[in-house]
């Protein structure tokens, strides 16, 4: 997933918006009976028989939702794709086809845009989903990327923001947390250090799954087959990409119920404590208001526990308390209840705003 | 829909990205039974039963696709609207849902985004169709609005660009062609003027038809229900976004047949005859290159002539000739056949490069 170092340079205007269409579409052939139609009409079409179609769409702004100065083009590509296909996740649905948008400034050379989808074909390849459509533009200045996701599931398996939640029903994180939001962090020092001495050469070792997580995170596509082998349909579901204080406050006020989270049960990576640690930061604070981990956030019912609790990548961090009550993280020995706040990292506003 | 000098001004930082969510979801509850969840979860899920989902994106970028300096909120927001469902409509595809990205820099209020939505809503209400979702961001300067489409139909009723058109296929046109090209060279040039003299009042009377074809275009929806009462399925179909030229060359290329279009036959309304003039533009190169209109262009057999004949918003343009065969204008009084190509207007560039 390393990026080459190109010398070849193709302006986009050489071959031009049609010429850049016909090329994407040669290097994403459809592979799945339901998309019947992909690039290169109007519209795509799609079937999904008696199942639910399941739709979501997200923008990534150069400058924004991400920097050149330490986010190579392929890895954008694939981020994008888990961006996207992580929302169809967390409703419980298989993600099927996602549909792709750039704006391109006349700096982006054609092999730049190749190297954006070189990334997306491998993001692709692994969750076997397929492009079929797309919009090309040009842009005044920098990269914006729009992903529209489409999926499917029995309507009996959604599982909504809004869901059924009762009191007592558990908690369940995929993976762990905060590592996204450190790798970043380690990223962005790098890229300090680089400016001010451009012979600076990174030893990025001890940070590398950090790293990974920022540049390279996986959408949970392994936890929602392992939900339906297990025959569990979450009481309700939301993935977390704003961080999990933000995401259990969504979950709350949708289902008009109160949540204990615990701080000892709450997943760290050993990376994260250790970097935390570094940049003088408490790791359980990366967790709750750092974002882009793409885990999915999950209740169950009571019942169920019997059925995860030997699972390595699911953890039960807390429950749902009583109707309208109060968030709370329970600190190590039930010391204190801290009630929780949707507070983004240091500036005061919420997450998404920055 | 013309806009309201509004006094008030709110920050988007006071509302933050879930309040303005919020708003949103409030201004557009769902209204079709095929929308079972719109604006508020991960994505949103849609229940087309047998028929089979058609999907379709574009993205839209201040400084490329439109411009403020004649371009009102409200008009944006329903062009953007109008722009997206016109792809569903060309697949003969009934439009149902939306999606909407937007990217905004600090010089948003509130109220302007709430001009480009209620633009937006008055497109939904007029077309029948829900906003299901979408994605709120920042962006370093200027606006960027990306609009996903879906719709539905059945298998058997949907028209590909690539289709079934076969030697004396008959070429149709909804509507007249070149309006929203010269409605644009009107507005420009009014906004030269303006930025000389910032006192000009523009009198816009003789061009109000070209106007409103550019700032408040309509999508065919019309045309598609019309098709279904006379039982006509095109044989391929595409809407005229770039220009018929490019358009015409899409269907030849796509079904590998060369299509005759007469010069007497392309349907010019007298605004666009009489204007062209004073810019000392052939109006028939108005409507080979100028886009926007978004009229469908489409293939029906011989034998369905009879069903559209006397419709005053079909006009046969020309017909296939043969397999392989090149594409031709022939001109009045046939005297000259001239090749088309997909040149855009003036730049010798594709136009929606430009």
């Amino acid at each position: 997933m390393l990026e080459d170092k190109k010398v070849s340079k193709t302006s986009l205007s050489e071959i031009g918006e049609f010429g850049l269409i016909e090329q994407i579409k040669e290097g994403f052939p459809i592979r799945l009976e339901t998309s019947i139609k992909g690039i290169g009409d109007d519209a795509a079409v799609l079937d999904y028989g008696n199942e639910k179609t399941v739709v979501s769409t997200d923008m990534l702004v150069e400058g924004v939702n991400f920097s050149w100065s330490y986010m190579p083009l392929r890895h954008l590509g694939y981020k994008a794709v888990v961006t996207a296909i992580s929302d169809i996740l967390a409703m419980n649905a298989i993600p099927k086809q996602i549909l792709v948008s750039l704006a391109l400034s006349n700096r982006f050379t054609l092999e730049a845009v190749d190297e954006i989808y070189n990334g997306m074909k491998y993001a692709c390849d692994k969750y076997e989903i397929d492009i079929v459509g797309g919009d090309t533009t040009s842009s005044v200045n920098g990269l914006v990327i729009n992903m529209t996701a489409l999926g499917s599931a029995k309507a009996e398996k959604i599982s909504y923001r809004k869901g059924d939640v009762k009191e007592n029903d558990l908690l369940v994180l995929s993976g762990d947390l905060g590592a996204a939001f450190l790798g970043l962090q380690v990223l962005e020092r790098e890229a300090q250090v680089t400016k001010v001495n451009p012979d600076n050469q990174p030893d990025l070792e001890q940070y590398s799954y950090l790293v990974e997580r920022q540049l390279k995170p996986e959408a949970r596509l392994d936890i929602v087959k392992l939900l339906a082998e297990m025959e569990i349909v979450p009481t309700a579901m939301i993935d977390v990409s704003d961080g999990l204080s933000s995401e259990v406050i969504h979950l709350s006020k949708e289902n008009n119920i109160g949540f204990n989270i615990y701080e000892e049960k709450i997943p760290l990576d050993p990376a994260v404590i250790r970097t935390a640690e570094e940049f003088q930061i408490n790791p359980i604070t990366c967790a709750l208001s750092g974002g882009e981990d793409f885990e999915l956030l999950f209740t169950i019912k009571q019942e169920d526990f019997e059925k995860i609790k030997a699972n390595p990548y699911l953890t039960v961090i807390g429950h749902a308390t009583a109707t309208g009550a109060e968030n709370y993280l329970i600190t190590k020995g039930s010391e204190q209840m801290i009630p929780l706040t949707a507070q983004g990292w240091g500036t005061g506003e919420e997450e998404s705003e920055d």
